[in-house]
């Protein structure tokens, strides 16, 4: 089949090239940097520029875009785009991308399917994408209601075939739901963490825990601005509990109570141990 | 010289191995468990155990124990510790162990000097201890003020022989305010963040910054609520910080403050640049 690319950074990039290694589709791709479409020919990882009047052609439209980006692309191509046609984005937030297109997807006569590649590194743009980003990685696919399970399995087919180990068919509402614990409070517990007074004094005192508590602090904050803003209830949501737990410990040890502040470190060991599935 | 261990769990069993293996000390080893001394005279981690009688024997003495258990034990034995010789803990406390037991030592004629080797594994004990425990790792020294230089250079190029590739040198003061936030805080973080309600409904959808941020949730709850009680001040003004921090985030998300959260974002992610020299 032909598939298009809208948008040729580290997602975009990844998946033109993964597709083009691993599979026997057309690959039609376009960025708004035109040297990046370019460069994307020369290296082959696409077969063709997506022009305007080729988006009638393609069979699946992947939208590596930012949320409103990917809800503009849509709203302003949806008479362009094939009937019968998947289009899928990779969005980290899914709700409000979702919602808001499903309508339109049904309206026009073609698919949307929310998607969720859960990869990524510490750099963006075309440069740092690899045919081998997705290898191991888990694909949140959040289908619309109604949504024919043999439209969903291609897409999982596809999945399987350019790296991904794991697709995970969820709700628009559980993927926030959960993103907010798994990935946004990660990067804003990071992002607040390395902003201690303390952090500028630590050279040749940093454990290995520092440096795996701040990894993700190095973060591009226009896209994480967007996406966090696109999932405030449940992200608010886990920002008030980390802190409510966090006061919990600095009073045990302001009171100097050694047996509750145990009793929560025990709580959050056991915790984790049973999520790691250990005996405890 | 005659090195004695005293305490042959993950650090004391790794410090005998790495002496053993690497320099021609005599290594003489205690541990309240009669089973461990056994094992490690089997496969050779020490030379002799180190009895109350050796005691007067050694040059240089090892304390591998939790902070009371380290104050008790110099306390009680300060009588037959041999005139001259240097006692060298591993606590990751400082300032709670060297105020006791420096002017013990020096009213005894002996030498303290408060030590944190930097190193760690998830597990403890005699069984999880390896010789290069060590290796590249950071060891903190904190000399007691007056202490001859050359008993510093003594237990440097010893560090050195077994494997760390930094000594830093510091005070008990400096040493707690900046591991309350380079270990203590990431500890207490990564404990409070496993226990969101939402941890528990994630598979499938976990980055690799959760990964990293809950990796030490798994932690010794009986070591460190010890650790966190021994340098209350400093930890609880990290954690009071980064609850502070994590509020001004869920505010902006809350007042939907764009402006306000990008701020926030970069701040953060320029402050980890700066620290990892790079620029931005």
């Amino acid at each position: 089949m032909n598939i298009g690319i809208i948008g040729l950074g580290l997602i975009g990039g990844s998946m033109a090239k993964a597709i083009k290694q691993n599979t026997d589709n057309v690959v039609l791709g376009f960025d708004r940097q035109d040297t990046i479409i370019k460069k994307a020919l020369l290296i082959g990882a696409i077969d063709e520029p997506l022009t305007e009047e080729r988006i009638a052609d393609c069979d699946l439209l992947i939208l590596a875009l930012y949320p409103q980006a990917t809800i503009d692309f849509v709203k302003s191509h949806a008479g362009q785009i094939k009937q019968g046609a998947t289009v899928l984005d990779c969005c980290g937030v899914k709700q409000v991308v979702c919602h808001e297109l499903e309508p339109i997807a049904e309206k026009h006569g073609f698919l949307f399917m929310g998607g969720h590649p859960m990869a990524g590194v510490a750099h963006a743009g075309f440069t740092h994408s690899k045919k081998a980003l997705f290898n191991n990685a888990s694909m949140i696919l959040t289908p619309a209601i109604g949504t024919p399970i043999e439209d969903v399995q291609k897409i999982k087919v596809l999945c399987e075939n350019i790296g991904f180990t794991n697709t995970q068919i969820s709700t628009p509402e559980e993927h926030d739901r959960v993103i907010a614990f798994s990935s946004q409070l990660a990067h804003v517990v990071s992002n607040a963490y390395i902003k201690s007074p303390s952090a500028l004094t630590h050279k040749g005192f940093s454990a290995g825990s520092y440096k795996d508590l701040t990894r993700v602090a190095k973060l591009n904050e226009t896209m994480w601005t967007e996406l966090f803003l696109d999932n405030p209830v449940f992200l608010a949501e886990e920002i008030d509990g980390i802190i409510d737990r966090l006061s919990q410990y600095s009073t045990a040890i302001k009171e100097k109570d050694a047996d509750a502040l145990c009793q929560l470190l025990k709580e959050g060991r056991e915790r984790k141990m049973e999520i790691d599935g250990e005996k405890f």
